[in-house]
């Protein structure tokens, strides 16, 4: 990626240039990354909503399904495959080329990098990167509302807030700035509802997901020195409720968030018998404690997938937290 | 309450007459509802502050204790008494005299009345009363940003956004509008920290507190015909835990939250035996069901409380939202 100035982000005249492209463009690509997300989808469809309205040819790919039933998809997705080939490829909220769907017949067509990843690698002919923003839908409103501000229309300014509320959880990570309190209210002033949109991401669709989010939260341990807590999801439980992996997204978040300790960590028995380990923190370096277990990621969160019996890595985990 | 048009809540006229009768007075005494909460609590110590800085003397009377331990107390509070004999008062989020410390001394002098309950009855010297805003912190930061801008420091700033985050339920209520992000945002740029505010308000301080939520959480029960959830706060269960009602404070809205069936119901064995019901709704008027067991509130929350065991209470209740 060629780095710009978080100040020279929204450039006008690189902003400008980009922007040609997009209008010489007759068959437009969107990619977005592994397992995409409310943000990267709702960017997409964004974007596709905008060039469709334009007489482009869209299409959106991910590399993998999406985990959530989401219903703000882009019209037309595939899954890693691609029919039509592009004279432009848009790719938001992919850190790199590996996350994404990006074949060898891609590689020489012009390629637009929007995204808020900090570790963001991809070089494109234009590259839009505000790291430390709550999200890439945050910065494609601020694009559009210099580019073609008369495009944001109601359902532009919905998928748009959906994407930013997906990925500050609502305003409540630490990247949630004035500025994107501010971009929400002027969503809603161009029809966004967020009453409705915070309902329909929270809103879990089926109730006896509650009943396993209590007998999760029923087993929650704190350590002897009170610095973390740790839950466990076993399969016997998920089988017992009939629920599988995507009901318990955000439980982790609600976890960290109740609780005062500094770590939270849940073990995640996965299908295959592996136990899958993810931390989070105030203020410890978990990144540190994910590594020693052959993991990685953040210093506030991080993972790791381990082959040990469960018991023995529970125990080997609050050794290390201890 | 003289009844204003909401167009004409921060009518300049109106305050500057009000903000007069604020400049003349030397003795202030601020006034908020009974069982106190965040948004009556920040409004006055915001209102304190303001006011120290002027050079007057101030209290604030809470008619009862607030039931949490907040650290955003104004200086100087009494529990239903008070010390000095004002020649102004300001009663904050209060709908009528009956919730607020108001004893015959006080009657004849100059009230000042800052609300936004639809049910407000006060009739102060000057009532301004928005109704359907996200809070009276809202209100008061819009008046204040007309008759002391300069004063809105970052610990007025800190208050405002404090009890706006607390009665919108952090953006999450109905009443969260573009007005309130906006004002969010320009309370974020007069020092306010969203993150640190909204980590204090949600973390709560005994980890335990979620093996109780768990605990409760698994004992849910899904109506048959799937319109309800309901779930039970037993005694035995907060005795057994060693938490206290306080500790509860939240849950009702999680749950309602989590839940896409339309009503969620929580009974809790108070510890005189009596059951607390408490009912939530999206669509269903469970005012309509609260009034056939002696209580009310409003159309989307309501409550009573029964003498009848608990099983008995449970029973009439379903079978009414059957």
């Amino acid at each position: 990626m060629v780095c710009h100035s978080q100040d020279d982000i929204l450039n006008k005249d690189r902003l400008g240039a980009a922007w040609s492209k997009v209008q010489a463009a007759q068959r437009i690509t969107l990619l977005t990354h592994f397992k995409p997300d409310g943000d990267g989808i709702a960017a997409c469809a964004a974007l596709e909503h905008l060039f469709l309205q334009k007489g482009k040819f869209v299409e959106t790919i991910y590399p993998s399904a999406p985990e959530f039933a989401f219903t703000r998809q882009p019209k037309t997705v595939y899954i890693n495959e691609h029919r039509q080939h592009p004279d432009l490829i848009i790719i938001c909220d992919t850190a790199n080329y590996d996350r994404a769907y990006y074949p060898d017949a891609f590689k020489g067509i012009p390629l637009i990098n929007i995204d808020h990843h900090v570790s963001n690698s991809i070089d494109g002919v234009y590259n839009f990167v505000a790291f430390e923003w709550s999200s890439t839908c945050e910065l494609l409103y601020l694009i559009l509302k210099i580019l073609a501000p008369e495009c944001i229309d109601t359902t532009i300014a919905e998928l748009l807030l959906y994407g930013i509320l997906y990925d500050s959880q609502i305003f409540q990570t630490q990247a949630t700035t004035a500025q994107t309190l501010t971009i929400a209210a002027e969503l809603m002033h161009k029809g966004a509802d967020l009453y409705a949109l915070k309902t329909e991401l929270i809103a879990h669709k089926d109730p006896h997901v509650i009943a396993l989010w209590g007998k999760v939260l029923s087993s929650v341990v704190v350590t002897d020195n009170e610095k973390a807590v740790y839950a466990v999801v076993r399969q016997g439980d998920l089988q017992h409720y009939n629920i599988h992996l995507p009901a318990l997204v955000g439980f982790h978040n609600f976890l960290s968030h109740i609780s005062l300790v500094d770590v939270s960590v849940l073990f995640y028995e996965m299908e295959n018998g592996n136990i899958k380990c993810s931390l989070r923190s105030k203020r410890y370096d978990v990144n540190a404690v994910a590594r020693q277990f052959g993991g990685g990621g953040h210093k506030n969160a991080a993972g790791f997938i381990s082959q040990e019996p469960i018991d023995t890595i529970i125990k080997r985990v609050v050794g290390v937290l201890l």
